[in-house]
């Protein structure tokens, strides 16, 4: 796994034990040895996928691609947030690709969205992927309902079965149901594989495919990641020390840790990431405040909070070193000032203003952890996926809480069917 | 005001002298008996606009869309912020106009981005609008560059003339420089109005309203809300209850503010948010936290630390009460268990989540602060605008700090320049 270096910076004599813990706590959730020990379908997820429904999802999303030119997602939470991030991560930023559209819905409540999402979809051949592991989530099941008679009325009952794509749990629940009822074609979201820990089951990689990512490499990327950690020692296993450093950092006081990616295009893997620590880690009191920014767009906004403010932070970078294209900056036909950097690329610029903010943030009391990546691809980015997971489930560990559950939600949704008239019986 | 509904639930008896604090600071900042009490240009701003600028800018937005088909907009924080925000609220999500497109650059380093936009640009009719006080900001000055060297290439010298718009300061730096040699339209950012308090001038309303935006109402939405809130006494007064209440929370432990929205239309919105509260209070040493969620994507995140996690937060809800669409429910033609909502509008299904998640919240030991807004329209945003730039000012003059500077971004730029090999003579 040479393409991910991690630097956690000098953080004392105190950094040994937490490591030794954290190694303990990753041996654990290998083996299920942990809470919730039947959730760990995750760990070997990348394996089982390629040898198993990788090759249906290539196949179907070619179907898909051939035969629609727009594919609406339908999820919220961990059934949305993996196949943003890859379409987000791997696609351009002004020129989406035009021949075939992946667009994303049921991750909110909007009233107007809905309505223009209508609107837009008129007078384009689409199809759907729904995306829940229970059938029963609100936001996505409201959008599904609206689409679902949209394509009856439009193409008949049958295009359910030609349209629709299920992404659930194997067996059971409402969109299980259907699938089995309107004969949809269907993927597995396998029961020990939580929503946060799902980017790397159908629920992420059939959208991807259809966006036209290579979801193969990205899951090499993840069993090459795998393969590293499992045969990594404690010392230099980047997940012991994550996990170690961030506990660490915890302890001393550190309540906040922000994210910071250097990258746009990795805007969605630090909402990603949010999710996956917060829904992880804050519990029982306890847990690391997740917040990201995206530089420098943000240290021309939260750089100053992070250079001046309290002292109740520390920063994780994630910095992609070289871009896929070739650009540096030309001579210029005006005096702007900037004829130093002439011949620069924008990479060489970039990187720069990385090594800056982290001397400037370090030297202002703002700890810093810095992962540093060779190039943003399918096989880095899979890598990463896995990478994070391994990490954040074994540093909840170390913290003392159940990586798995997310009880805290619960609390408004009851309430919220409440005001909503449902019958809970 | 009758738009804009505050709650700041019960804060205890405290609450009374920190509006009385909030108030005095207000009527500071208005007489600019304030820390550098020049900066407050942007106190009378939407009135100085009205009877000034705004008309030139929809004028020439108009010439824009008639003689275009792209405006590329060049800046970074808070020549960028502003701007997005108002496109992001206003325009669809899905369906964005394709007659005139505004799209948005040089807000990061990002050498594929630049070779994307490129890309993009190719074979289209674009013109370019660069936003920078100074001149001479590295991000925006790097993509002007590039861009102003296609624009040359493609349609010749005489093309930065007819092509580029500066918005600038009045009288010194590069960009003016520019204006005047070259003859380019351009406009002022007043040398009282800093970057994150410049949106209703130029700097936003002239990108706004190429995209088609009424600026117009918009300057009246903040005038209104300047005019009400400057005969507002302060214990109904929004600007000194809202600071009050922050300042209240941040003195009792609660360290980080979470800006919630309930509307991906504010997305844009909260980082907005992010940037006013973070640049104008994190320094020495002091300063909330600004973090953002979206919701309801967000709970399905970052709603579970909310919920259980360490008690070092406080919430800020900013619910639009009204969508301008009507879309209710409709009968399902499958089972899926939504038969107790058909016939329910999404914003009836969303305002209960949103009541859902404040009890539960509060419950769970987070103070909420409750902004709720009649709808989203020019009107509404513009008085958003002003509204907390008046309240954030305020905050920070309570907390003590000087709201309009930001000397921590200035520690980076000095490293990073060195390392760039930039002459400092």
């Amino acid at each position: 796994m040479d393409w991910l270096r991690l630097d956690t910076g000098d953080l004392g004599p105190g950094m040994e034990e937490y490591v030794r813990r954290a190694h303990l706590a990753d041996g654990q959730i290998r083996r299920g040895a942990c809470p919730d020990g039947s959730m760990i379908g995750w760990v070997d997820l990348p394996a089982a996928m390629l040898a198993g429904e990788a090759g249906r999802i290539v196949e179907e999303a070619g179907r898909i691609r051939e035969r629609f030119d727009c594919l609406v997602v339908i999820g919220i939470g961990g059934s949305y947030l993996g196949a943003r991030t890859v379409t987000e991560a791997l696609l351009p930023r002004y020129s989406r690709r035009r021949d075939f559209e992946v667009v994303f819905a049921g991750y909110d409540m909007s009233q107007d969205g809905v309505a223009d999402l209508l609107g837009f979809l008129d007078g384009k051949n689409f199809c759907v992927n729904v995306v829940s592991k229970s059938g029963t989530t609100l936001e996505p099941s409201l959008v599904f309902r609206v689409l679902l008679n949209e394509l009856a009325e439009r193409w008949g009952d049958k295009a359910i079965a030609e349209r629709v794509v299920v992404t659930t749990d194997p067996e059971r629940g409402a969109l299980r149901r259907l699938a089995r009822e309107k004969g949809c074609v269907s993927f597995e979201i396998p029961p020990g594989v939580g929503g946060r820990y799902s980017v790397l089951s159908a629920v992420g990689m059939f959208p991807a495919a259809c966006a036209g990512v290579d979801v193969v490499r990205m899951l090499e990327g993840a069993r090459g990641t795998m393969d590293f950690l499992d045969s990594s020692p404690p010392a230099e296993n980047p997940v012991c020390r994550y996990a170690a450093a961030r506990n660490l950092l915890y302890e001393s006081g550190k309540h906040v840790e922000i994210f910071a990616v250097f990258d746009d295009r990795l805007r969605f893997f630090m909402e990603w990431w949010k999710q996956l620590t917060g829904e992880s880690e804050g519990k029982s009191g306890k847990g690391l405040f997740p917040a990201g920014v995206v530089d420098t767009t943000d240290l021309h906004s939260l750089g100053q909070w992070i250079q001046d403010g309290p002292r109740i932070a520390f920063e994780t970078f994630l910095f992609v070193q070289e871009s896929s294209t070739n650009l540096s900056l030309p001579e210029g036909i005006w005096d702007d000032g900037l004829d130093y950097l002439a011949g620069k690329s924008i990479d060489e610029i970039n990187h720069a203003a990385y090594l800056a903010v982290k001397d400037a943030h370090s030297a202002g009391g703002v700890p810093c952890i810095a992962f540093e990546v060779d190039r943003l691809d399918e096989y880095t980015l899979g890598g990463l996926f896995y990478f994070f997971q391994r990490a954040v489930a074994a540093s909840a560990c170390v913290l003392g809480v159940n990586p798995f559950d997310q009880p805290g939600v619960e609390a408004y949704k009851s309430r919220m069917f409440e005001l909503l008239g449902r019958d809970n019986g």
